[in-house]
């Protein structure tokens, strides 16, 4: 337990991954608590993709489509990022975002459980998701005349009542967004094939913040993003995971010349890839894609389980130090205190959430706020410090305890809040 | 027309477009005649991704989609490129990738012509077109049950007969990235709407090559991408642009959150933007989109007439000094040498194409091949020069005439040809 700024810098002494943060560039006077939402930067990105622009885009020009390896980049990128999520090599592609993804593999699931059970047409989600996995789910039923439902459970608990017969897919994030709720995935992944579903992983606050072992679990398919814990840069390409024994079966939609069998035939019918790159589609954005190797080569420095025991360390003293120390304040803790049931941050709701965060902000302590009323707080143990969450709570603290948040400049809404 | 080495410089030196070339990062020792697959990279736009890399990424973190605008990246950029296809302020969004953009807008055409003329059931293309607009064509239709029908037409003259009662959306490529052929938007959209169908153009091969007038043509949307004559990088963000008329009856299914009304209210249901950003759907690739302005800022400083004279004048003497000076070489034309019929490259058959272009890419000559049996070269106002027609084409007689292209290195296939 941390009583003192000491202990916290004795923590950071003995951390086994605090010279990793020596690779990110982070600015001074800023404690960032939201990597969750946008990763800091790897040092080795702006070089990387300054290589990606003068040496390949500029002098190679078009060759480096072949010769940079450019062509291959979404699925040499899958591979790596595979070791983090316990998927198979030929599994997993970087490519497009995670909404495009999760129309894609939602879509390959729902006609594969209508080639054999037509009668299988619910999906399964909570009404907790994050809000684009639920509208990307909306526009697949429209566009597929109706007759499909989306069954939003409000509550883990109530997931074995909300799956039966009429079940196609299960579409769950891993960890919420919202409260770091985290799902057992093993456990349900087998609960929904209990029930004759296919089970879809959202690991948007997972991979990178979390073990995770998509294979081990048996799970169906899985997307994720590298803009969050993967430090992949604003907006870097999502990932799409289709364990091998789905490849034949599993047509998507959105079948541009990328998911071809043979791209650069040119025939005018298309024929799927038998492999992962059926879930490509079209040309991707190179720059973008190279960087986030710089985030995934600073993971292979460490691994998932030493990133969990920090996580843990950390997300338990942040929530020790604020109940500690601003007792009577108003803040209520959503993330669950059960280890087992923990992502890798922790959210706090407050009745004036937003201006609070703010204030948080204006002093240099980022985290973010998530509608209604929570303060968000995302550690990443690559570069979040032991220091750092003392500082952080502190500062919350006098924030809280001087009412600070009531300036009027708080309470103005930017166009992203 | 040019006789000489000399005459060809002499039309550089009269070049009002020639200073522009001072603008772009180019190899020594290469003629570029492929900036229709892969433009090239202006000077500013490395230091415009160090700026986002570094200040924005680096030291905003997730500030910057506020502070730095990315929020607003895809509708300022998109702003930006209307100027040169006849848009207006807030019709165009830069986003995705042109095959995703492709459905988007195909959906939102065939589900409003479902809703009005539920009998149009017919998609016509030609197939000739780039594959990935069928192949993304032929997954709608899957998608939609298979009650839908692509018709295919083999010739442009072939479009009134193919076009009836039966017809919902005409999907057509501006220019065939094969033979550079130009279809005449204003009459074939006129076709098109007197058939009572929805016309859709594909703006990859016209965006930045020639003067494209959407609105004049009354047009009801069109696609294209911003990494071929737009100079915005590899694989950098496309483009959609859907006219202010029917924004309010197009739906499309890639219902992400940045299509959404309000998308940091977090709300469970789908409600569209009102405007053009409804075919927004996730996070975008923020370096690579914000390249895009580098390449657009080059072409505000001319104008699309400027340039378009400068492409007729330039494939005008290709065509016409490789059929003077390769005469009796089995190189034959198929690029349309009635001006108002072609687009900004010039396209010849050989019947070992593929070994003679390898054989010129070799000698720092780069086009590129497209099969069958097609040498591609284009042609960009804004870097290439008069002397660089001339040097390519006495390089190109120069491996015929040798048979040059016969040594065995040229008959190796890459991953990407």
């Amino acid at each position: 337990m941390i009583k003192t700024r000491e202990d916290a810098l004795a923590l950071d002494r003995d951390d086994p991954l605090a010279p990793l943060r020596e690779q990110f560039s982070l600015p001074d006077g800023v404690i960032y608590l939201d990597g969750n939402s946008l990763g800091a930067q790897p040092r080795a990105s702006a070089a990387r993709a300054q290589q990606v622009i003068g040496a390949e885009w500029g002098e190679g020009l078009i060759r480096s489509w072949n010769t940079a390896g450019w062509f291959a980049l979404p699925r040499r990128l899958g591979d790596k990022l595979a070791t983090l999520i316990g998927g198979a090599p030929g599994e997993t592609v970087v490519t497009d975002t995670i909404s495009i993804n999760l129309f894609k593999l939602l879509s390959a699931m729902v006609r594969h459980q209508a080639e054999r059970a037509p009668e299988r047409r619910v999906i399964v989600s909570e009404r907790s998701n994050f809000p684009t996995d639920l509208y990307i789910a909306q526009g697949l039923i429209e566009q597929l005349g109706g007759d499909y439902e989306l069954r939003l459970i409000d509550d883990p608990a109530d997931l074995p009542g909300a799956l039966g017969a009429d079940t196609a897919v299960a579409m769950i994030t891993h960890v919420n967004y919202r409260t770091g709720y985290m799902h057992d995935m093993p456990a349900v992944t087998q609960l929904v094939h209990d029930a004759g579903a296919l089970m879809l992983w959202d690991l948007a606050h997972s991979a990178g913040a979390v073990p995770v072992d998509l294979n081990g679990a048996r799970a169906d398919g899985a997307v994720g993003c590298t803009y969050k814990y993967l430090n992949g840069g604003p907006g870097s390409p999502a990932f799409v995971w289709v364990p091998q024994r789905h490849h034949a079966h599993f047509s998507q939609p959105l079948s541009g010349w990328w998911g071809h069998r043979a791209p650069f035939a040119m025939q005018p019918g298309f024929a799927p890839d038998p492999g992962i790159a059926r879930f490509l589609c079209g040309t991707q954005a190179i720059v973008s894609m190279s960087m986030v190797e710089c985030g995934l080569d600073v993971f292979l420095q460490t691994d998932m389980q030493a990133i969990r025991r920090k996580s843990l360390a950390l997300t338990d003293a942040f929530v020790a130090l604020v109940e500690a120390r601003c007792a009577g304040l108003s803040l209520k803790l959503v993330t669950p205190r059960a280890h087992h049931q923990r992502g890798s941050q922790a959210s706090f709701e407050h009745p004036h959430g937003y201006e609070v965060m703010q204030a948080l902000i204006a002093r240099g302590v980022i985290g973010d706020y998530r509608e209604p009323y929570v303060l968000r707080f995302g550690f990443t143990p690559l570069y979040t410090r032991f220091a750092d969450v003392w500082d952080a709570v502190e500062t919350l603290r006098d924030i809280l305890a001087t009412d600070a948040w009531k300036a009027p400049e708080f309470a103005e809404r930017g166009a992203v809040t």
